[in-house]
């Protein structure tokens, strides 16, 4: 059928394949047994390689990868040092066939007569409405998912969750398959609705005195689809010439972001992987036991692998890998889906080993020689990890086409087909484990991270940890003992500082004045590998948070998990503010996605803004050459919804500042 | 209820549009009343102002435009003469904070791991898909309204067009507004359907041997508007690295956007405002009478105007004209909307003195002062029209939020609302009238354009005019009188040699080789203020077209209007296939956007080459920094669709590829 795409376009893909796949064992098997020490750099995957890499704050990974015969994110910092001013104040247009323009001072408008607040608003909202699509898509998928497993009776693993979720949705008791099925669909219903109609769930999930703003503001969204498609139309040539209207659609889709994707996301998971509990759990390179077939998973649609995950557990699939070789067959988490995973770790003992980093960890994971197969279904699944796979023959699997890795196998997941596809990821696996372990050298790095990283904590499990009243902790924070809270969240990238550094740095800061961290996202893979989150780390706290913490055995930094989680951590400030009887930007409460990344990032950041909280990033997001963008979102946004973006990247200068904040909202509160 | 908005943003609007009203009868109405000569320079919009302008093909507008006191887009071309060569290559990337990165020999790939080749295709990707997603826009407003109009048993002043949908569809005979409505519901069911599910109208549609072949590619999209999503979302930060992925997705989105935004757009559109039919129309700068009220309009959403058309044709609407001082108020056509007005003109001959001109002749059109109002819907409004509007106290109205311009007025059209929209638009509209025609000065161009273009050209009024068949077309290509068809498409630019200089002398180029020209876009509006649409231009044609033209008294440049009519063009291509029986790639036709200006154009682009058409472009769309993506588009899709992209910026060497591709397709078919 593909027989056309296969004749004139494969060709090209293995020709360009060819080049990577000239490792040591793939030619001469013999040759290739024998073992190549690590520190030996045998591939250089193309002629920009650097033998300098970036900091990290984790410093062993810093000293593993800079000794890697392979060439990763960290080493093409340098590459990319010198940036473009243009792109970085977000004044160059590329939209239509007579540009690119470019900004400066003798050119102030763009041919068309786009101003720099014009050409800055539009790139912002694009960056915003393309973060926003993602998330969409990944609750699409979920709900797809529990709709599907609901309606084959499949198992409910989270009764909780489905019970919170229907009396929200304001669903009847009943039969609880039938329940998560019209869970499902309302969820559907919303995400499918036109932009000019208005989600019904977001009346029912938010805070009164928050959609009370929204919809005096206009910014109520409509269908979440509908709103991305609107918002990149917004922006595309020629089209909306409003900043300010284009930040106020950025607000919307941060709205149906935040209470779509990343809300709804975990409880809808919930339903079906199973609530998180709080527990301990090993964390970092030393979760990568060689001795099993090891399957790296990457990505942010978690239900995509509840089949899978149950498969694994068999004894006969266990079975089958013992007669391979190996000791048995493991999950090992990487980025987001595999902190999820983390989250739910107690309903997974036996076949996750434990999450061993966040993105820019990933190609270090892959460099162990220990993985034998990567399933991957969302992002970051950093292309950079192509090269590495096909040099090292670890099996590439994608499960969903919008994450098609270039040399992967795409095995989209149909949940019908979920018997076959499990069965055949499961056999290529095993296959690849056969394959490659005669071959490719080990490099473990068996002293990396910890074994004792608290994790599970969510909004269920804080609260029941607190005796099933936020009461103990609002007392905490009235007595000054915690002074607040500071969801550090978001991404984590490579050049605010290197890799974890700022969002390390501003941790320590944090906590140190007595400020709670929570965390979600890639910034918790950091900062668990970092040791922030096993209990001894109370030691960095600020004397108070410190007594706190060693009187209940909890770490200064709690670990929500993925960046979904973000939504989480609003439902925390939700529940707070509600137990105060104040509005969210009244709480004493802070966010900081000091290394965002990616648009999701900026979506995730728009929600935060539509909650009225302050929010800091390490780096401007691309907006500083318009004076009204900045203005807007660092200054007049107070005025809108509370909100301001908060733009530095130096730890200790954001910590005053978010310090400062927080003292201040303490005193409003006459606390 | 927006206190709080303009409390806090709309302030600093104000003050950032003082400056620009700062014309001479804002503060002194009395020295303003003067009249100020054309050719001083009374408005400097900004400090870049530059004397020099960018040629155009019209030589007339040239001249005018140059002399103008005010800044225009083709002022503006001088200053951004200095292109980044990245960006033009297209491989510069800012999708995470840790860019932008761009690829050089030293630096092969972004931080992330990201080649030239995924970098390219994410934004050439990114591109298609926003593109479409603008076509989208349109097809649903259009079924929307359709719908609406039907369901309050509104006109249907395209009965036939209607009887033909319904036979498409396979909607059974009877009252035509039910017939209507199920037509208008049709569309919007398909367009709001998940990727996962094929649209159903594709299919019913699409030319058999086409629908097989993207079958036989996987290409044949699922709901219009969560490809546009999914499109989006694979080319956000590390999700879709395969180039090839990617460029496919394009080729459905290029699917989607032909059949529902470009072929079903003009479909409904004649339901509502009635069928094209050849006549002759005046074109250019002089179609503007001072002695009306002229409301300018631009966009690509005709439907939007129908009630105010109709509101604009009444005695009691004309007569508040008069009593304002004028003798009536009249619509001046402008960029697509106005195109597919002229197209339809002999529906409001009454109250449409024609169509002005394309996107970059907008600006001329408000500098004559005549205008008194714009009513925009839709791109290609551009930015530059706003300080000139506000200089000349030209009313700016938007009825669509995706257009809002920065300093106009915002009424979205709301189909239940229309009386009251179109009410409130003609006052506002005559106070402007009133209150500016005292003291804003005028600056005509009477003698610009001509008043005899050929007009109303659709895939239908062609076949009645050769007589109720395509035989006579056939027989004449068979014979060689016609060698062979071009659409000459999309957009203008001013980078392609100038504005519509490309266009323009491709043209000739053609016709004098016996390829007749159809246009659609744009790409009209040039071509016809320079006089090729004219019967009078059969002169310019080669020998045997030349007498082809005078025999039947016709251009050799027809003229289907607005950008949305190439899917007219198509429409024809299919039939001419149809009556031939042998696949569209066959036809000795070509395409060309040889000033493809939009990422609208990327998307029409793409289903052309989707109908396995050669496409000609004259500016790269961004793609020459990767060597796969182009060898791709230019090579490797003759053998996926048969089409591929030409990029050639020079009118003689283009014309001779075309012409050659042209003759090869004629030995094909041994004609």
């Amino acid at each position: 059928m593909f027989f056309v795409y296969f004749k004139a376009i494969a060709r090209m893909q293995r020709q360009r394949s060819i080049a990577y796949n000239k490792n040591p064992c793939a030619s001469n098997p013999r040759r290739a047994a024998t073992k190549i020490p690590s520190n030996r750099r045998y591939l250089f995957m193309n002629n920009c390689y650097s033998c300098t890499t970036c900091k990290s704050a984790d410093k062993p990974l810093e000293g593993y990868i800079a000794e890697l015969p392979m060439e990763t994110s960290h080493h093409r910092v340098e590459g990319q040092s010198v940036k473009c001013g243009f792109g970085l104040q977000g004044v160059c247009c590329r939209l239509c066939s007579n540009g690119p323009c470019r900004i400066t001072p003798e050119a102030p408008h763009g041919i068309c007569g786009a101003s720099a607040d014009v050409i800055v608003a539009r790139n912002f909202l694009r960056a915003v409405a393309s973060g926003s699509g993602c998330y969409i898509h990944v609750i699409e998928t979920t709900a797809l998912n529990l709709k599907n497993t609901a309606q084959c009776g499949g198992e409910i693993k989270g009764p909780n969750a489905l019970k919170h979720l229907c009396e929200l949705f304001g669903i009847p008791e009943g039969d609880p398959h039938e329940q998560a099925a019209a869970v499902a669909q309302a969820v559907l219903d919303d995400l499918y609705k036109p932009d000019y109609e208005p989600m019904e769930l977001t009346k029912k999930l938010a805070y009164a005195p928050r959609l009370k703003r929204w919809e005096e503001l206009g910014i109520l969204p409509g269908g979440a689809k509908s709103e991305v498609c609107s918002g990149v139309v917004k922006c595309s040539t020629n089209l909306n010439s409003d900043p300010v209207d284009m930040l106020l659609h950025c607000l919307k889709l941060g709205i149906s972001t935040g209470v779509y994707g990343l809300m709804l996301t975990n409880l809808l998971n919930d339903v079906m992987l199973g609530e998180p509990e709080i527990t301990k759990a090993p964390v970092g390179l030393n979760v990568i036991d060689s001795d099993y077939v090891n399957i790296m998973i990457t990505g942010h649609q978690h239900s995509i692998f509840v089949h899978l995950q149950e498969k694994l557990r068999s004894e006969e699939v266990q079975n089958r890998a013992v007669a391979a070789g190996a000791k048995g067959i493991r999950l090992v988490g990487c980025t987001c889906v595999g902190q999820d995973l983390q989250l739910r770790g107690v309903h997974y003992e036996d076949i996750f080993s434990g999450h061993a980093g966040n993105n820019y960890t990933s190609e270090a994971v892959l460099a162990t020689g220990a993985i034998d197969a990567v399933l991957s279904e969302f992002n970051c699944t950093l292309p950079g990890i192509e090269p590495i796979c096909d040099s090292l023959q670890i099996k590439q699997i994608c499960l969903d086409d919008v994450a098609k890795k270039k040399n992967a196998e795409l095995k989209p997941f149909v949940f019908e087909d979920r018997e076959q596809i499990s069965e055949e990821i499961i056999s290529e696996v095993l296959n690849a484990y056969k394959a490659r372990r005669q071959c490719v050298p080990l490099n473990l790095f068996a002293d990396h991270g910890n074994r004792d990283t608290v994790t599970g904590v969510s909004e269920v499990s804080l609260k029941k940890f607190l005796g099933g009243s936020w009461q103990p902790l609002i007392d905490l924070i009235v007595s000054g003992d915690i002074k607040g809270v500071a969801g550090v969240v978001g991404c984590s990238n490579l050049t605010a500082g290197g890799h974890d550094v700022l969002t390390v740095e501003l941790t320590k800061e944090l906590i140190a004045r007595d400020i709670i961290v929570l965390t979600a996202g890639c910034s918790s893979g950091g900062l668990e590998n970092c040791g922030l989150m096993t209990p001894d780390a109370a030691k960095l706290a600020g004397p108070k948070l410190r007594a706190v913490c060693e009187s209940l055995g909890i770490p200064p930094v709690l670990n929500f998990g993925p960046c979904l989680a973000i939504g989480r951590l609003e439902m925390v400030a939700t529940q707070l503010a509600e137990a105060l009887k104040v509005d969210i930007p009244d709480l004493p409460l802070v966010l900081s996605a000091a290394q965002w990344l990616e648009e999701q990032a900026l979506a995730d950041g728009a929600f935060g803004l539509a909650l009225g909280l302050p929010l800091h990033l390490g780096l401007p997001p691309f907006i500083t050459g318009s004076s009204l963008v900045t203005q807007v979102l660092t200054e007049d946004m107070r005025e809108l919804t509370g909100g301001q973006v908060i733009v530095n990247g130096d730890a200790k200068a954001s910590a005053d500042i978010l310090e400062r904040i927080i003292e201040d909202k303490r005193k409003t509160l006459n606390i």
